[in-house]
């Protein structure tokens, strides 16, 4: 029996691990839950669930909580509230594991306290390795404390690695859809429209990240997670298009041999595998082998991606850089949906934030706070310029 | 530093193994190799790399290769001869490491001796787990000895199940070329001619097997070394058609993950990584992921390719039919090659020899032999009725 702590419980991270959780009954307990501002599911998530404690956003929503849970006659559960709360969700002293699963620079704090308190951690926040990563995986390694990914392209490397002892990896291949602008000529790119960006070939994510995969950004700060989180220098971190996305990606070892991981597309499978480990446990979530009929590769347009050897610098200089390249993105991608700037002027926002970063290494979380606050009053000058 | 025994030298896996010592010099020492005839060969391997014992096929051949080493001024090196010599080769004390690649049931016994004497074995020859795998696999595990296989798809399955533990395995997939015939029309097999079934599209090999491959009879003897090797009903060993022969095979967890392992078709690389492992070590056989470009998939056609069906059943039964179905194919093939039945008589024969060995597991080699033997006689009659 694992005890769990779930951070972005009612995001749809937090919403798959709780679907596992129900699958598996008798292997997991909920111990605690970390929600944001949607008291409904929190609320529904504690009727269902029971958790020892349960944080919110803030105050007037914890007493909205608090109420909700006593009208319904249900008693016993500690209900906190803001970043206080979450550390204080992801570091009880019964739990064993901590899903990271909050959007955003706010999940690094408890994600931090975490792996200093010794759990176990499940990653699915970008930012902890992009933004915080040399911090976050230096603190786990002295303390001996174990992160999984639970991404996709991520959890298929680290499954992949089994393969072989660190030292023996020679590269890894992220895959990437492409997009949806994969094969579109760069004459057109200038005139992108929002619609069009928001159409993505595969997945129906979250507008940041929708976009993001329409400029490959996204594929950009994954290279920076796998640098860290595999300790792997840039220039070893490569990345092929690959449209049909069953393969997740892909190590080289050192003698020539590549392992591929390839499943069917189901984020319960990397929270499972996290879950489990070192252990694999019997799921339905089956890959139809015999049904697999043609899969593609390419290689990655850095001209129509800029934002791909943004990240490869970013990735290189470490640091403040990769803080600039995540927080300056989301600025210019907010920039974007609102109108206010074409497609293509995504990556030029990025690369002018760039220009303007420090060659700096926050040591400490508050320190990579302030960096990303800095780098986003950056990008609104950038923007604010045009 | 390593010290090998190669039992079959003057062979393609062994001399392929040769050119890997020569390009690790200080990881690897030669000590003893079992050649068959080809004194020529054998000469020049104890000029190049001076093992301390050499077996030759017979006492003639002996005699005239100790001529030769004393012509060349080549001293204190111990000729031996017959199935005794390669014992001796593969049983030396100082051994650590025996390649067993002698073709077909003449290598089983100096194999099961290399087992007996707790050396670890890199496997070549088909004949050691189809048809003595009950007895080589029950006695490796007896004596906790490592046997690695050293043929493409196995090597790669082997490499993949390092992904989990060998319970946490669902199924596996072999990957399939297909053979010249993957995509002829059913109602063309008939007049299938020699010259057709001699073309392999993506391999060049001796003609034994390159009518197995035509026939994917030699996919039915790997799904069978598959279920002895990593101890799995036939039921969990599958086959898809993969014409690239770019992944090797594939491993499904019960978690619902698939490992998938591809590199360049060289067979240097898993020779190499039997040798090396459990480490991996740095070689120039480097697959160009950023040229691969397509891989397609398909189900085997079981009624174009009966053979695969006939060792399913024959993997099912085990023991003699397992010896049959190597045995009666071996004869069958050489019918068809010297033009006495056609293409589609292969299979055909192979039943009809199945349906007549009895339900028996041998229990030593000696046994095997026999069975082996019998199920030759009981080929030949099948032959001569028709």
């Amino acid at each position: 029996m694992k005890h769990l702590a779930i951070l972005g419980s009612t995001g749809s991270i937090g919403q798959s691990t709780l679907r596992i959780v129900e699958s598996y009954p008798g292997s997991f307990r909920v111990v605690s839950l970390a929600a944001g501002r949607n008291v409904e599911t929190a609320f529904e998530q504690c009727q269902r669930w029971h958790p020892r404690v349960i944080s919110v956003a803030d105050e007037p929503l914890a007493d909205e909580l608090r109420a909700r849970l006593k009208a319904a006659g249900i008693s016993g559960m500690e209900v906190v509230h803001g970043p206080a709360g979450t550390v204080h969700v992801a570091t009880l002293t019964e739990i064993d594991f901590v899903v990271s699963a909050i959007v955003g620079v706010a999940g690094l704090e408890a994600t931090y306290a975490a792996v200093v308190a010794g759990k176990t951690v499940g990653l699915a926040n970008k930012e902890c390795l992009v933004a915080a990563g040399e911090i976050l995986i230096a603190e786990a390694r002295r303390r001996n404390v174990r992160l999984l990914p639970i991404d996709s392209e991520h959890n298929a490397i680290h499954q992949c690695m089994r393969g072989g002892a660190p030292q023996e990896v020679r590269s890894i291949w992220l895959t990437a859809s492409g997009g949806p602008f994969r094969t579109m000529p760069l004459e057109q790119f200038a005139s992108i429209s929002i619609e069009q960006a928001l159409k993505h070939p595969t997945w129906v994510m979250g507008q940041r990240i929708t976009i993001d995969s329409a400029t490959m950004l996204n594929k950009g700060l994954e290279i920076i997670e796998a640098c860290r989180l595999f300790d792997l220098p840039p220039s070893a971190v490569k990345v092929t298009i690959h449209p049909q996305s069953t393969i997740h990606s892909l190590v080289e070892f050192v003698d020539g041999s590549i392992l591929a991981q390839l499943s069917v597309t189901d984020m319960r499978l990397p929270i499972l595998y996290a879950l489990t480990y070192p252990e694999r446990i019997v799921s339905d979530l089956t890959f139809d082998m015999a049904a697999l009929a043609q899969l593609d590769f390419s290689p990655p347009d850095f001209k129509r991606f800029p934002c791909l050897r943004l990240a490869y610098e970013a990735a290189e200089l470490g640091g403040e850089h990769c803080i600039a390249l995540n927080a300056s993105d989301e600025i210019a991608v907010e920039a974007f949906l609102t109108g206010r700037i074409p497609f293509v002027s995504i990556p030029r926002t990025i690369e002018a934030v760039l220009q303007q970063t420090p060659h700096r290494h926050p040591e400490t979380i508050a320190e990579v706070l302030e960096a990303d606050a800095r780098a986003r009053a950056t990008a609104r000058n950038v923007l604010a310029l045009r």
